[in-house]
């Protein structure tokens, strides 16, 4: 078993989702290059297909003109060559199985594959490329410097031992080689002082449903009957489900685990997290021998009850309040459903890409250009896809742009809403990337990659679960228009997206960049809320349901932005609009109200942690004091809010403790250094006192003056769900983003450079004259080709979900193994 | 001449747009029915074509089906009839005229046509539709009474006097009748006491500049030509304008007025606001005796001089610090500017509308329909377009909803920023709302209105000048995936827009309608910066170019939002989440760090009026207490901010003083009345210290549980511009929204009412199964049409400007009579 097998809900919804993903996708026929890859890395939809470069050179150099095309899209490239090889690019299939058969070979390490191994055994959980060194990757990309030497990045989970822990180690350096490969723990990134190890808090899973909360679920199967007509005995015909919060409790030395039980769904949706019961238990599951484990006692209705007998005895005497259930029904499934418009029958408008794509993308690589900018993608296992080396016109502005981790924070009347909080790196974005629907998730002309991820001997791949494509907002990007002149330009940005669902809810990440060299970060959640049973909870959530409460919770996301404005000599300014009054040389000796700007640089970590202003007053900007523009304002980046963040409301969360002090601002600041290079870890939950990594020890009063500075920027939503979230949330109001923005970094707006605009003078009752400064006209003489505006047809049948390559044991000419269990 | 006459740069440039507009747009051969006219209201582009309407109908019914279609296109109805006509409709173009001329004939207003009158002279500002009151509307809504009664609204500029003032009156009942039609002074929604006037403080424009303004830069053209080469003498070969601030400074009785020198544009652009001088010079212009106004001084470079004299004899001594000008040039204008990317040159995407519009228009009676909602329009001339009567399924959501004032508040070292605080009403929105580029400000395939106003006795139209369409937004509005199913919503939304440019900033207003229920208010901002001169400035901006410094001002747009959520008995309910420690049952004695929700409702106006909370932890909801849903909830719409909002940072502005307390918090609200039907009033700016309307006079103390409600919001946003912002500001960071959306109101979401959905269930190695939940499918059998993806063909040299018909005299069988002046 992984470390996915938490027993909280979204642990379960989880597996469920590996599981059920993991039982298809696997061809049948093995083969050296699977159907997808043959055909691309667009998959069998056609929708990513490879052009020739050559004729859109040849159309833009306005030298020797192809004769006229049937359709633009057949000239527009979509290839190109990344500048150096990605040195954030994933492990090949050769390495990953390299280093696992090296693991195996490891005596010192004692491993047992997943499949085989018992709560007694050691397994490993993750291989992974480890990230390179800034220092060297920069050393690589700017100046000549060497590749990177390539390490793995390898999580064990040691549970042959009472001490279960989890261990992060390094092997290489790559390619395996007996004679120089060796392994050492992986301890610089963490601040926990432990040597790259946590405690395993999951070790005895199978043991604590099989030994502890069936039988005691059982031991009440009269009252669970009487209740909801069900029980949960671990047996296939359990109608009920039961979950523990996420972290588990970890006061005084004590493990504390309260469970509660939820109706299973009776349709194909997994709407499970509707349908809560309202019934509670607790244990203390302290230490490795369930012998030693406690139970603690049940809650029902808000009243505690010590011991089975005392909640028995009370549940069958008179004047017992029993509250109804929440159960499974269309109410609770997505789908059509309601009165149908009759005009929303015909087909909605749709954005067509007449010309194919006008960005470039190096698919091996994952390097990808649009209209000045530059970046690579990476992926990575806990926190899905990152970008890297994100540059306009040239020059980096930012080395690293990610989601580190994703907090949801409930609480409620009951110890499962009051105790969940859930740090979903745990169970990790990147396997929950899932295959992106075309025509919804991203428009059909989009571009389609991979992700890929390791679990359990294999390596998985979800097809077309990134997307890239173009956009025309629904306004232009800049316009002014007179009595007799108009000028206006064309808002096209640039998307890059994916999609993690992990467990019930479904978090859209968008980066996009505009004209002007702006980029935006979003995010947008939809998906099922995980609710409260309605007893009690009206100071937590709304009645929305039968029993039902839409348990109120906060949403953060950190993100990492490693900004680099004109290169690594960076400072944090703020520049603040404040009410003055003064009185000028002018002003008669008076004093006037007014306004003026306050300037001020965050000078060390001290100050280092901070919040939006009051009334958006504040501007937040990343300058370089060293490279002033011509009239010596500082160039720089701004970051602003966009729609909309969040920080915890929480404070000093008796769930998180130190596990995610990250979520407590809504704009924190450090000097960039490898030893802090991600601002939590997805075993933070397994200690939350001492977790691996605490991120407000990152604070300790460096300068941030002149330095290479890393914004750790929080997203979110405080979120009380109301009858509108049912039967899933929308994305309407669900969203969050930040925007970054050049900032007296040109002389001038960059949109300028755009040809799609168009000026109009008119008037004096004379046809207007229109300047459309050479942009694409087709029917001019001069067009090599025919747009086309017809949507990439795509075929929804096509929908495949994941391919699994077994790589333990690995046989490159087989790699299709089989595979049916994590 | 009209009110817009002040000498501030705005309303130089806003005269400049008028004046130009004007010029053209007068049809050579006048016809009973303009040519625009006879081809429809979308004009002679060609892009608002009525279609069938019963094929759409026979197609959702499901009964009798034509036969296939070329295209879907020609089934599509964008024809539909209003329950009712518009209340909220203009004056017919007879009722004006008959108003008009009616005027004319009351020998007790003593009126001359604008074009003759002197600045000794009562003249027309304006003629309007008054605007219903409230409890007249609904009853002829809701409960079949009569149509509100018509009146005009006139605004006279009465000069005849030395006291010269504004005044507001009624003329009606409509249709004129001598026997029973007749005016009275419109006081009652006004909150000045002055029985509906206000003083005019530009009623000498013509002395002010003849007699005053030009003598004084004459006075000292020797400098003006060693500084700049230049002069401003009244002279049609002037290379300089001079302005003044907006508003004039009305201290202690005393009418101060500053005046600085800009260089004029040598383009055909007007980026004016680009290249202020640095000069400025002060007068007292009390009274309306120019001989009696007195000239106090100049200003350079921070230095003040009291005299002439001492000016020029520092000026040309040893050691005067001259700063250079600034200049026009390629960098103060639009157009393509700057490195072209290749792929630039091919078309970008592009959204279409393949079944035409799926919305219904009423255009003669500005009535709209989409997916469940329906509005009508309004329009005037002070603040543009209003929406009212906004229902959704039937309900009303909002009785009123439109912009009331917007605020343009610099500061700066010099008078001339600091003294400037422009309120956009003055020069009115409605005047300024120019035709829209299609294929830029809005989709080829929008749907175009054309708005009127009034202006020295003609009618105005600016046709194609708000627009309606369909968009698909770039991401879904409901997701949820497993590894097994997903289910994916497409977010198609509505947009109605307009676009007003008043001087060099032009306001894209968009309101948003989304298929949850859910809508937004947006404003966008580009157009050319007002920029000051940069010598001493840098509290107050970025120096951004030769002497120029971007200077920084705030944007505040009001919004009037009358919510009726089922009914005019609404509360509003703030809903907090706060950090909350406290001891559970369950919790083993000890206190827990959590959070909880804090419920309170606004109780009176006392309590009206305040700011988003911080990290954004308050919602705030309309409810009905006495609507709960069958959980007990109160039913409501939450109102949240979108996309950034902002509140004046001056505190008791100098300059504003009384003109525009609706601008200090983010959200206000009051009971309604029809005493208080709007939070401002144009001539605000002429009595600052005593406006006709003082906002902060609604908040006495009135009740507001249970009452019908009116939320006055506020979007805005501080500015500093830097060098991105030349040549014009961009919208990719300047905008502001704010969305309403359903809370509580239904049962479950409404997008489930959308068949633009999918269901995918896959894995198992199988073809994945498609649900598509009978949207429209142009491969089956049962398609009545085929859609057609080419975007509508749009030839930008139609474009024209405005209409202009003559009022008095007024000849119905010839109203193109051609004018020429204002």
């Amino acid at each position: 078993m992984g470390f996915l097998d938490s027993v909280s809900p979204r642990a379960i919804a989880a597996s469920a989702l590996l599981l059920g993903s993991l039982a298809q996708g696997v061809l049948a026929a093995p083969s050296p290059k699977a159907d997808w890859v043959r055909k691309g890395p667009g998959g069998s939809n056609g929708y990513f297909k490879k052009k020739a470069h050559d004729h859109i050179r040849r159309a833009v150099d306005g030298g020797r003109r192809a004769a006229e095309l049937e359709s633009c899209a057949e000239t527009t490239t979509t290839t190109i060559t990344a500048p150096k090889p990605n040195p954030w690019a994933p492990l090949t299939n050769d390495e990953t199985a390299a280093v696992v058969a090296w693991l195996f070979a490891q005596a010192d390490l004692n491993l047992t594959v997943v499949e085989n191994a018992t709560s007694w055994d050691n397994s490993i959980v993750l291989v992974e490329a480890m990230w390179p060194n800034k220092t060297d990757a920069i050393n690589y990309l700017d100046a000549d410097g060497p590749a990177p030497t390539k390490y793995a990045h390898v999580l064990l989970n040691n549970r042959a031992t009472e001490d279960a822990h989890y261990a992060d180690i390094l092997v290489g350096p790559l390619p395996v080689d007996n004679a120089t490969t060796s392994w050492s723990p992986l301890a610089f990134p963490y601040n926990k002082g432990s040597g790259g190890t946590v405690r395993n808090l999951d070790a005895d899973q199978d043991a604590l449903y099989e030994e502890w909360i069936y039988p005691i679920a059982a031991s009440i199967s009269d009252i669970t009957l009487d209740l909801w007509n069900g029980t949960a005995m671990g047996l296939d015909n359990d109608t009920l489900s039961i979950w523990s919060i996420d972290p588990l409790w970890q006061d005084d030395g004590r493990i504390t685990m309260w469970n509660t039980f939820w109706n299973l769904p009776t349709g194909e949706q997994d709407d499970v997290t509707l349908l809560p019961l309202g019934l509670y238990f607790r244990s203390d599951v302290t230490g490795r021998d369930p012998s030693q484990w406690k139970f603690e006692g049940w809650l029902y209705n808000d009243i505690f009850y010590e011991t089975t007998e005392d909640f028995r005895a009370a549940y069958w005497s008179e004047g017992f309040v029993k509250n109804g259930p929440n159960v499974d029904g269309d109410w609770a499934r997505t789908g059509q459903a309601g009165k149908v418009e009759p005009l929303d029958l015909l087909p909605p408008p749709v954005q067509v890409a007449p010309a194919g794509s006008r960005y470039g993308v190096d698919v091996e690589q994952k390097y990808v250009e649009w209209m000045g900018f530059s970046f690579y993608i990476g992926f990575n296992r806990d926190s899905g896809m990152q970008l890297y080396d994100i540059r306009y016109q040239g020059e980096r502005v930012l080395y690293e742009l990610g989601l580190q981790e994703a907090l949801a924070h409930y609480a409620g009347i009951d110890p499962m809403q009051s105790g969940t909080a859930y740090l979903d790196t745990f169970y990790g974005f990147g396997p929950y990337a899932f295959e992106l629907v075309p025509g919804y998730d991203c428009p059909t002309h989009a571009t389609y990659l991979n992700s890929s991820f390791y679990a359990d001997e294999t390596c998985r791949t979800h097809v077309d679960s990134i997307c890239l494509f173009e956009f025309e907002a629904d306004h232009p990007i800049q316009r002014h228009s007179t009595g007799k002149i108009i000028s206006i330009t064309k808002n096209t940005y640039f998307v890059v997206r994916y999609v993690a669902t992990v467990g019930n809810y479904d978090y859209t990440f968008s980066y996009s960049f505009f004209l002007d060299g702006s980029m935006a970060v979003e995010v947008r959640a939809s998906g099922y809320i995980q609710s409260a049973f309605f007893a009690n909870n009206q100071d937590y959530g709304y009645h929305i349901h039968d029993s039902l409460s839409g348990s109120m919770h906060d949403h953060v996301l950190g993100f990492k932005a490693d900004f680099d404005v004109l290169g690594t000599s960076n400072s944090l300014e703020l520049v603040t609009f404040v009410p003055h009054t003064t009185t000028y040389s002018w002003s008669k000796g008076k004093p006037r109200n007014t306004m003026k700007i306050d300037r001020k640089f965050i000078e060390n970590e001290d100050e280092g942690r901070f919040n939006w202003g009051a009334n958006a007053a504040t501007q937040v900007i990343v300058v370089n004091e060293n490279a002033t523009n011509k009239y010596g304002e500082y160039r720089g980046y701004r970051i602003l809010p966009y729609t909309g963040t969040a920080h915890l409301t929480v404070k000093d969360s008796s769930n998180l403790n130190n596990a995610a002090r990250w979520a407590e601002y809504d704009i924190q600041v450090t000097k960039q250094k490898d030893t802090e290079h991600r601002s939590t870890h997805p075993l933070n939950s397994q200690d939350t006192f001492d977790p691996p990594i605490d991120f407000a020890k990152f604070f300790d009063g460096e300068c941030l003056r002149d330095e290479d500075l890393v914004l750790w920027l929080n997203l979110g939503m405080h979120h009380i769900p109301h009858t509108g979230d049912l039967p899933n949330t929308v994305q309407t109001t669900a969203h969050s983003g930040i925007q970054f923005t050049p900032h007296n970094y040109f002389l001038g707006d960059q949109s300028r450079r755009s040809v799609n605009q168009v000026q109009i003078s008119y008037g004096e009752g004379e046809p207007a004259v229109v300047e459309t400064f050479g942009q694409f006209d087709a029917s001019s003489e001069n067009a090599t080709c025919k747009p086309s505006y017809e949507p990439v047809s795509v075929n929804l049948e096509d929908y495949v979900g994941d391919i699994v390559v077994r790589k333990f044991p690995y046989d490159p000419n087989n790699p299709f193994a089989e595979t049916d269990s994590i």
